[in-house]
């Protein structure tokens, strides 16, 4: 690696490792170049990281040769500190191409795919992908006329679905913040704090770390609503109250070099109502038979099956899916967005698979998430957060 | 407003009143129809707020009636806690067409689109807005056979730049939560602190607000890299300490109601050497001289040529624009992505334009940021925040 590389997550051969996987799933989709605008899958392949995804980059894998990055001209020197290769596979486009209506930097990058000799590759770009506009796409239609461009949306995603050990490491460490800030939230939480100074606090033990392992920026900020706020799924905060009788989930999670492990749980102040008590009673013990199926050779819909039926039984219904994979991540989504938890859903679970059992429910008047971050094992599963089950309670 | 609404930012007739901004551009442009990808967009017309950015969402605009929200079914009773519109107006998809590739939102959009009768619209999309995907405008093309699609990308967005009374008072309490969040860094700093413990701090002041202000989440995480790191725009952050005789720069906002106010500054622990006191020097006289253009009836190239010139006298070049407008934001950027400081920019300011102006720049072993958001006045302009300017020096 260049001797200038600041802080590398992983060794060089994680990332030769990462894309010869990459490069058996392009031959069999018969693409010889992918253009990698998911920055989640940037850094898969390269390393490359850096809070620049609000322009237009990529990060370019050929068959033969190490993978290029492309981007802004200003962030190729964070492309020099954080990738892998060499300083001639990274190029940066001229500032006057970013957000200016008459110059897109598609072109740019149409220039340099043919500069490669690349021009008349079959082409896979990632057609539903944040960061790869239709606008991206039409203007990389309009430059590259030699090429076949495919649809590579998930290819490089898959590959990630079974986690290294070095990314299990970073998703323990990610797994022993949320714990302490769901530690904290305990403690903190009161009748009377105004709901953005718990988020302060959250924040805080989140971005400090645990055991000398610091703490990164999740995906997702914290959702943190309250009460009637607690019937919607995505609501983030105000400087509202905490009160007494009411209900708040807390859906949120650590984070560390860019791994995650989101984690939900739901505080009560006060008395729970019978109907909470119910339905959270319901939610445990559906939780606890659709864990049991999540183990090597089962299906998604195995899981998503075994809770929904036991749900049912309980005479509750969830309509969306009850899990996805996670792993790296960067705004706005720290799921994978390749397979669920639901109904249909045939993909067989490998030991070291990791996901978020996301079993939520919304009832009329609030809202109940207690979910369980879970690493396929050899034999079945295993939390990855030593946060205590069950409805917190503070009376 | 529907009772149950939450907490709302502005009262029903602001929305009105941008809503007729918007139909004024939207003859201009010839379009009967506008479908809003962008969340900033979508919460300016409507002030729907959530983190569900992450799924295919949209605000429609007509002509003749009020917008319509549609997104993620269980999105839409965050829709009903947040938008100023009638449930009636309100419509979620069912969660099958979620990270499925067998079943893409778009079709229910356009299903959608035919039940109002608006299928033979002149349909304005976001073409190369974050959040509308390549795929989404193939699907939607080929379920909307009857309309006729055109590019809008922008078009609210240029409604946004002057901004209302209530607008700018979101702005000055962002502004006084970044100077809080400064200050806070001139406390901690010192030598021996691991970043993320710095960062940390950073967030508990943003979130924690100031004068009874909440702070929100900004758009943007924290940019605080240190020494060689520093010499690119955007990465973040790790636990390496804070070193004697290094530079760092805190590129940081504060946020109240999902209004920004970014700013920057860089802090030298132990005597700078010459060359930053020299490029400091130069900024500080290039930004004197540029803001002396910032002013109404000026253009904003205006501002970008004569930081430059002055820059260009101390024999600093600067390749990158030096400035954008500011207001309400969501990630992955807080920036409204419509005018530039750059040469060639030729839009004129006014009254109630608020900024960031942002003369960076970066050295060979280190980076220099010391920025300022600016509202443009009646007569001139008025920075926003009251953070000292000049190099932060601890020794």
């Amino acid at each position: 690696m260049p001797s200038s590389r600041t802080s590398p997550s992983f060794p060089d051969s994680e990332y030769h490792d990462r894309i010869e996987k990459s490069r058996a799933a392009m031959e069999a989709a018969g693409f010889d170049l992918l253009i990698l605008s998911d920055p989640s899958n940037m850094a898969w392949i390269s390393g490359y990281d850096g809070w620049s995804f609000y322009v237009h980059q990529a990060v370019l894998l050929p068959m033969d040769q190490d993978p290029v990055w492309w981007g802004r001209g200003i962030d190729s020197t964070g492309a020099m500190r954080t990738v892998f290769m060499e300083e001639d596979d990274i190029h940066g486009y001229d500032d006057t191409y970013v957000m200016n209506p008459d110059k897109h930097p598609m072109a740019d990058l149409a220039r340099l795919i043919d500069a490669y000799g690349w021009s008349g590759c079959r082409i896979g770009v990632e057609m539903d992908n944040y960061y790869f506009s239709a606008r991206a796409y039409e203007e990389l239609l309009k430059h590259c006329k030699g090429a076949a461009f495919g649809d590579c949306t998930g290819l490089v995603n898959w590959q990630r679905a079974v986690k290294s050990d070095t990314e299990i490491i970073y998703m323990r460490r990610a797994a022993d913040i949320v714990t302490a800030m769901h530690e904290r939230i305990v403690e903190m939480a009161e009748p009377g704090l105004p709901k953005n100074q718990l988020v302060a606090e959250i924040y805080h033990t989140g971005i400090s770390g645990v055991g000398g392992h610091f703490g990164d920026y999740p995906a997702i900020v914290p959702m943190a609503p309250s009460g009637l706020d607690a019937t919607a799924a995505h609501l983030t905060w105000d400087d509202t109250p905490l009160r007494t009788g009411e209900s708040t989930f807390f859906e949120i999670a650590g984070c560390h070099r860019r791994y995650h492990c989101p984690q939900s749980r739901t505080l009560f102040l006060g008395k729970p109502p019978q109907k909470y008590l119910d339905a959270q009673a319901a939610v445990e013990e559906a939780t606890e038979a659709a864990l049991e199926q999540a183990k090597p050779g089962n299906r998604c819909e195995d899981v998503a099956n075994a809770f929904n039926a036991e749900l049912g039984r309980h005479g509750f219904i969830k309509d969306s899916r009850c899990g996805y994979p996670i792993g790296l991540s960067y705004p706005p989504d720290w799921g994978e967005r390749t397979m669920s938890f639901r109904a249909g859903d045939r993909t067989i679970l490998e030991p070291g698979m990791t996901f978020h059992f996301m079993p939520a429910i919304w009832l009329d008047d609030g809202g109940l998430e207690t979910t369980e971050p879970i690493l396929i094992t050899g034999t079945g599963h295993e939390k990855l957060a030593g946060t205590p089950s069950g409805l917190v309670v503070k009376d």
